[in-house]
């Protein structure tokens, strides 16, 4: 856990990086006004990264972030930057940050983010602390990334609607949700919304056990059924599902991506709850003199865990949930 | 419009056929009571016309349509039945239901449904009236049909969310909703979710206008769009329109396709109001011995129409509507 | 319908007055963009009759209105304004907004609202257009105000979330909600919702038919029912009415007061819709030199009538919709 | 934690008791499907307590709890049974339970419930498990119960709804939410609904700082706010607060009293998620012979806690997050 002096710490940056999240917002606003609370300045950098590069910054006060904790996406955007895998680039954005006259920074986001707020540190000596920030949930070290939450319960509404037809019709549907190579929104919105069977991209597709399942449901006279898959490295792992389980059995089933729905919305009352807490937590910390961390959740307790650590552990969905998916869908 | 001797009329079917909709089960619920109300007996028909060949057939009390207005669905299912274009198969499925003692029926469905109910009164005068469900709106003869402003709201919904994402990463959208040949949906939810441009089957794509438009707007500093597409005759037609955006401009863009979310759900107010009184008003009917009929909205009166009328006419989309969304999307 | 010469105007203005509707910020949106792409200005007049009197004006460019279509409230804000019976106050009004070059006037709120706007145009000659805008539905000249269809699915909301518990624990709920001394809420939620009974301001209480029709539910094993009441003149009214059922049967039963959640929220596809096309409307008849008017909705079709009207006659809740709910309820 | 002879269960019991709770379906389906899975049987109790002494007992298969994970309120129902508190009524009901063949049972709901449960261990040996099922959140040993987190949901959307008004209108509301002597939800809903301020039963009301902290907004040219009572031990507290409010700095507020609508409605992802581990931890704890006991959350760990320890033990809100949202409003 890095230290450095807080006492010179006067004005406070925060920028969110990678991909939105509902949430972000809720946790901007912690940060600028836990900072102002405490007597700080605050300074929105806009579009990740690349507001570094094109100096993209924007003083921040109370009213900035007012009527914002209810709505998706994030006020300062969000972003990926590839050039700031170059050193050069990275020095460029240091420079630019010390003469906005940028203290701190907080960087809400994900593993990508915390690889350029961990090099800001290593190289430049930048305090930063990082929050959580995508709806994937795969970040070591927090229970519950902001956004996580949200992104399941907008998944299990598409799931619950789809179930209507499913059972109208007495059909097999495949819902393929987001989370690229982790499970975590499949699992999560799988078990919530009654699925048959969940396939995660952790593990390669194991239908026979799935199409027994089926075929026994069927037997009992349960003619519909859903299954969910996560993504995997890219949208389409449904249909793949949908061809090998056909192969299998003959069965034909309808596939439905959700795609982009999940990255938005109004985030739901536990996000913005964690967003709160963990945007005011992670300034707390610049105020110690800690960084080169990410403030996280577990249970109802914060924790705070060093960037490196949080990057080199892979977190592991809960396998229990999804033999529980089909234990309860028998 | 036809007519029959209703003084017979002792017991009423009801069924649901094609693809379900919201507010299915609020038209079910007001068939049964109303027809319990005047002393008549009512049979559902279970999956459509298929139950017809199949016998599918369920006596129905008032408790048998509780708790039901707010699902989405149809707890008589639904479904296509192709060997129902066969002369000798409906000469089956009307002896079914003459042998059932139904004498009388309710259909709730779209155009394929009509058609079958239709041929089922000239072939061999069983009495049908008609109530028109489906969320794609484009059956001639009513302003509204069951399922499509639920429709409509859920895809406005997914619109909403995606705007999140695509002004936190300035990025241009193409959601494709459903409607399959027509475009009520995608002008509905295109013009009340801000949409730059919608596109409808009925006309080819038109790009040239909206590429210049969707130009204006990022020089003015928009920096992100979100375009609407029907399907058409099926799924995918939002590749087909990124992919010519790109041709003509370069423009990178992400598509949605928003699927089979949009046919489930609980019913919006107005598709259950809709419902309600479309129910009640075909039981009416066929107590009047009106029949060959389909009972439909104009504002807030309700309609009765041949639904020979209704089968041969188009219903177009106010095209009006779609200029009203480029003027607004300024 | 009073004509102007519409030639000399340069500068429209728009202000919302009254209770706050969702999709006022729609309507507000419609009129900025379609006046601009007509070539003129348009200046936001701030908190109703009240900015007129305190010169809160504010420009307004198409960016001023992005973003807000999906937003309940009012970014103009709204508001009653009681100096405003007074004429002199109308004479200050009437200058301050000529000395802004404020031209004609889009009036967006109820028939409050829409008595000044008459008023203005006859002793000061200002021409005014009014868009109707109120949750309560009570405007006469129109099926559809801007609100209406948010409010109601709101109420339908709250009444299914009720009837869960109403269920699980066999009770009489009383559902008491907006509209002040009109019905139209209250029917539209309440049939939706499947309620027993609705009770309207318009009459007085009958509750004998409403305790025969619980006391044959719960003969026939239905426990749990729910009642609608609008709220009168003050709200409370559903304290009345479950006083007045115990008198009468001792049936015991619990009230919730739905109150301001029905204000607000995202607006619905359908009050989008109606609030694009109406603000969009209104701009034109100005266009036209028609003023002295509203823009209204009969169906899909728009309808312009002129204010006195709308002001003299009273628009009535159609009864058939409450029997009809009795009926179903059965 | 007490141990039994599990060897001879074979048939188990399960009920709902004290108010209904959003997730106490999805927990009911988990206790099933894992009993049968384990070669069990499961027999429902309706109404809680009062059906132990009406013997209203209805035998479960996989199918009595299909399509129900989705669905508010209890399909068992729900109650308080009064009588329970005499010992003699007990005996009879536990007379009633062996006589039926239930071996063991599970027992979802909150305090009263539990004490029920124990005092049916101690007395007559009759093994049971909790499972957590109040919105309130006031159970020990547990951070979570079931029905909590849709409840603060479906509190924070309401907030969501009304600062709509309140901005539209800058007035002040005091919203009052459920929890009955507990300030969970207040503090959740208030949290994430950004209130200026929050207050539970557990603390006196001390307005001078809120009134102060309202003042300051308004200089800054906030002029609405949003303040959230937990109701206490009767709802109405909220008028209280509003009085006081006036009396100290003559300012007029709106009150909004929740209500009923916090019980009901579809449950959260994570109320399903957790009623579905329970349920499910709840039949493995009986089959492992431990009873008088409950099973609970610590963060995603699942806990299992005596019930006497539940009992005697007060769990106490956060006051962090009370100050957190003081700061975070400013």
């Amino acid at each position: 856990m890095a230290q450095f002096d807080s006492k010179t710490v006067k004005t406070i940056g925060v920028y969110c990086s990678g991909g939105d999240a509902p949430g972000m917002n809720a946790a901007i606003r912690a940060v600028v006004r836990t900072a102002i609370f405490r007597k700080l300045k605050v300074v929105g950098i806009m579009q990740g990264y690349t507001g570094f590069l094109e100096k993209h910054f924007v003083p921040m006060d109370p009213k900035s972030v007012a009527n914002i904790i209810q709505r998706g996406g994030s006020v300062l955007k969000a972003g990926r930057c590839l050039e700031f895998h170059q050193a050069e680039t990275r020095r460029v954005a240091a420079d630019n940050i010390r003469s906005a006259g940028i203290d701190a920074m907080v960087c809400i986001g994900g593993d990508g983010s915390f690889t350029g707020a961990d090099l800001l540190w290593q190289e430049h000596k930048l305090p930063i602390v990082g929050v959580p920030g995508t709806i994937d949930n795969d970040i070591f070290g927090t229970e519950h990334t902001i956004g996580f939450d949200t992104a399941v319960n907008t998944a299990l509404d598409a799931i619950d609607r789809i179930r209507d037809t499913a059972a109208s019709h007495d059909r097999l549907f495949i819902v393929e949700v987001m989370g690229r190579d982790s499970g975590f929104i499949a699992v999560g919105a799988g078990l919530a919304g009654g699925a048959e069977d969940i396939f995660i991209p952790e593990h390669p597709f194991q239908i026979e056990k799935t199409i027994e399942h089926i075929k026994q449901s069927m037997a009992r006279g349960k003619m519909s059924s859903i299954l969910v898959t996560a993504e995997g490295q890219k949208p389409g792992r449904a249909y793949d599902l949908a061809e090998a389980i056909r192969k299998h059995s003959g069965f034909q089933s309808k596939v439905c991506i959700l795609g982009h729905i999940q990255r938005g919305g109004s985030p739901s009352a536990y996000d913005r709850l964690v967003a709160s807490r963990l945007g005011s937590a992670a300034v707390d910390q610049l105020l110690r003199g800690v960084c080169g961390v990410m403030v996280g959740t577990r249970g109802e307790e914060l924790t705070v865990v060093e960037l490196t650590h949080c990057l080199k552990q892979k977190k592991h969905v809960n396998r229990a949930l999804i033999e529980l998916a089909q234990v309860l869908s028998n």
